[in-house]
């Protein structure tokens, strides 16, 4: 059994590791660290956890984490996983940080988009990037993973099979749909109840953050040395869940049905991936509570565009599951330990 | 006091007719007709409208409503106006239909979208699109107005200003987000409760019946023969609203203040159409209820591109306050009698 | 025209204050303050009002409201009421205060459930309960109405006319259950969208603030010095509206049909309470935006239990709405002016 | 490894135990039936099930559920159960059945509230109810486990405990609140999206289905042949959950903490029923998803009153959780196999 220490657990990432962790096999959660709420029992945050965890959250303390865990989750705002990970990276710890702080190359990307220097610049070319359907070998050899944002989850795994063979011809236009547990278990007046329920609204539309983290990721794979997007997220009044429709121009040279093969081979293998039938649309309630992405394709344009929609779980496939499936290949476990889980419809 | 009939009294486009028409001052329901229900209250149906109606839904008849009625407000399904409009033309009664079934000039088009050939052809040329933004001179001649589709409204509205002066480039990308009694009170599987809760999904990616109406109308204000949009809509669960979210390209020639200058222009003197302040994203709660379209605007790919997004309630500028405004210039009052009402929020 | 000011506009009750009044045929608002936002345009905060407001809310200054404006309308929180009131009183200005502050005759009740000694004690014997159907005549005499709570009034609504004929033995049982606007604006962790949508919790079992208030005013119309009932609300997922569903045990004395006179007696002269028919239950979405009280009935027990359901808009009837009718009465104005508006349904 | 067969596998009960399933260490699914989708993928209906089943539904055949099946699972709408379960009865297998068909002892009583004569009658008092907080010894000895209502569920694990002492004086008052799916996936008016969502409705309020066996559960665990409720369910916008706040007159002889001791000791060893500290109030949400059932207390009326609050999920400990449950013990396994699932929250 391996010991899983959960450091910033008391939002909503941190909960669901929690859930998730509840389930694991072959992890069990030793630690949880809150400091806000320190010595207040997890289920009087989080009812729903009160049959499994009757501990209380604790403050966090490097010496108890080294020596009650083997596997640090990190789930702290951004600027704080920083200032504890060069601590643990001493050690033989795994790390998975759902934080952004270790998600880019070049320490100016990250001070430009977050607003504060990087503290430990030399560690972030020892992180990995945890998309595991793209690179789960340098995973599995890495001791620090960078857990990938919610969006550029659902926006990679759409996009990917397209970019890798150069078939986007200029700009993709991405229209995210995001619920609200996305935006934290921060108070905002924009996260009221009342201000959102029934119904829809843009945000961050002159620039989100995750904005250059997806275009990092697609010119990565593309080749090219940048690949900007025009990238557009809503809040929609659900609590979970995330659809992104994305408006592709085509390179010419390949049909429709080649492109459904290019998508069948290239997630047939993966087990959280999966293609729907033609016609069928992904929606967001299909993988609430599950590991899975479900993509869906609808040529455009007669065959000159391309409308890819993905859905995801915005705090499982774009956060604490994805995050243990890193942790899975971390620690040397099948990916998918803990993880194969349906659904909740409806 | 003009006397208003409305055919098709019993869906949620018709119950807006009671509920607006409740507020007018120079306009007062005498004929209320809905096939299904003929004999039951209204207020059965409605008990929102208890307070103000105390008749029955009555079967159509011609003679009735040629007797007690002045105006009349159509809201028979697609297929079924076409059978009773040609009959009311030949009185003076103004009408205004808002099926699909008179807003195409040429009948091929209505017959392809809407599967069935048109029983009145000669009566589409007559028939006037009431777009009042667009063409209120035209429709105050009018005997017969054909009301816009909620989609093609808020399309139009955010796309007018820039295609009249030929500023788009290439394709237009239309995300729309929907409520869900856009799809009206007819029960289907999509808009049982527990399908839809908590979750957003497309749908009619391969063609929606509002396509063909918003490149036309866009067509025929860029002075093209055609104008090719690619247009996905989407079911939020809300009940009411759309929510336009529009990827365009520009061409060369204007700078942002210029594009906000262009809108503000065209609408500084429109009762209903309001520009938000550079910055804020038009939300749909914000014309919950009342007959507005809120515009926002955005600047990306450096000034190369840009995001327009328009909302509008449905039912209201989407059907039956637009519906009203037309009634109203048909009738030779102001065109906003009756609907100068504020958005109810939250 | 009357000149109105509202104190304290920026939360939701002022902003509905806002909303009913631009419909208000006899009276426009001059003044609109609130502290935190002074300077802002009221339409950044309310984009709803956009069209109707170009103003910015103010600081509240005493000499402002006295030249400006002829009726004050007083939205700010428990214990902000009283410290202004004395002050409005010196002149000749008609106040709807809708705080607690006003609503107890007793000081010493006031101090037990809002925790604060009352400052300007004599006053409270000068101030009118505001609720129109119970003493429409006292109100339209005095200078100061306190508004009802929004749970009591449709509690009341719902009883008084069992209570006047001492039909009532034993404890009331009163199950609420609210709209999140109810809770007003500002940020709590129980009103954050993903602690709330898609479920159901009761709150403030203990004793609700709300409680004494109706128990005094069921007191007052029993003819009982106390009259004391078990309430119980609970938060469900929606923006507005209160439905009451009341567990009455009854003395004898009276069958079903004397009971269904006994209401609709009641209520049959009434503007804005509505008898629903046997068999039909009230639903909040039915009185949604609007001043309406809809009342539904359902013997039990073999006619020894009563089951009477109360619909209103918490807003509206509750808040807001009844508080500009209240205002009418106080300036002479038919009580319904600018009040007869339909539910927004769906 | 147990083979199952779920009989009437479309509906939401049928895709709940579909999804519980695939969780099961010890029982699969070898065989689901829907006479509407024969033919049909699993999958096309239910997306989120997608990853685990690739069969379809097939039309129900006694021959093949007796060789492919050792437990059969029965979510057939209520009248339907009874044509089959006698054929079934002459084997062994194991039968859960989720519909009403076999919980009353009487035939008269299921005549009275189904509206339909009892097809096997001698069947009623072989059938075991299966509540196995209440009787799992006796459901452990059973072939055929008649699964309970929802309601009568959530009611009865909140009750028992008071009534099983004679705690309860004069009528209970029973305000239940439903999430939508309780009403199945078959389209209704009511549960049309737009009637429903961001309002909250009584429903059934003259007599629901589950009255009498809430009743006769409640006067069995009483020692008196009748205990009669007044019970008064209502739809919440929300897709899960069921809340029930009993309103519970009590008999003298006990205090509060009593009481709390009287309920800790009745659930302190249940793996599903957790009693919440005093204060707190159960909300559907903790339960979503999961097989738990949470109760809070609250004394009111200076002890003399009490107020009882149970939450479930109706789809799980409500219907499918809870027919696994009882399928584990006919079985012969752990009764919680398969089923410590913490709930999903947000």
């Amino acid at each position: 059994m391996i010991s899983a220490g959960i450091i910033g657990a008391s939002g909503y990432t941190g909960a669901e590791l929690l859930r998730i962790l509840a389930q694991h096999p072959e992890m069990e959660v030793t630690l949880a660290t809150a400091r806000e709420y320190s010595g207040e029992r997890i289920s009087a945050l989080y009812p729903s956890l009160g049959e499994f965890y009757d501990d209380e959250f604790r403050t966090y303390e490097e010496n108890e984490v080294k020596t009650e865990c083997d596997a640090v989750f990190i789930g702290l705002p951004h600027g704080e996983s920083m200032k504890i990970v060069p601590g643990l990276m001493a050690t033989d710890k795994k790390i998975v940080d759902l934080s952004a702080d270790f998600r880019f190359d070049e320490p100016a990307v990250y001070e430009k988009w977050y607003g504060t220097p990087h503290s430990c610049p030399e560690l972030l070319r020892e992180a990995v990037y945890g998309l595991p359907e793209s690179n789960r070998k340098k995973i599995a050899g890495a001791q620090l993973v960078a857990n990938p944002g919610c969006y550029p989850t659902a926006v990679a795994l759409g996009l990917l099979p397209l970019v890798k063979v150069s078939l986007v011809a200029g700009t993709v236009f991405i229209d995210a749909k995001s619920g609200v547990s996305g935006a934290g278990r921060k108070l905002t007046l924009q996260t009221h109840f009342p201000q959102l329920a029934d119904g829809v609204v843009p945000y961050a539309v002159s620039g989100h953050r995750h904005q250059p983290e997806m275009e990092l990721l697609l010119a990565g794979a593309s080749g090219h040395s940048i690949f900007p997007v025009v990238f557009v997220p809503h809040l929609v009044p659900m609590n979970r869940g995330i659809l992104c429709t994305m408006y592709v121009t085509l390179n010419d040279g390949m049909g429709d049905s080649e492109i459904w093969d290019l998508y069948n081979d290239a997630y047939s293998a993966e087990a959280f991936v999966h293609m729907l039938k033609a016609g069928e649309c992904p929606q967001t309630k299909a993988v609430q509570g599950s590991n899975n992405c479900h993509i869906g394709l609808a040529a455009v344009l007669d065959g000159k565009g391309l409308i890819v929609m993905s859905a995801i779980d915005n705090l499982v496939k774009g956060a604490s599951g994805q995050a243990v499936q890193n942790m899975n290949l971390l620690c040397g476990l099948p990916e998918d330990t803990g993880l194969l889980v349906p659904g909740l419809f409806p």
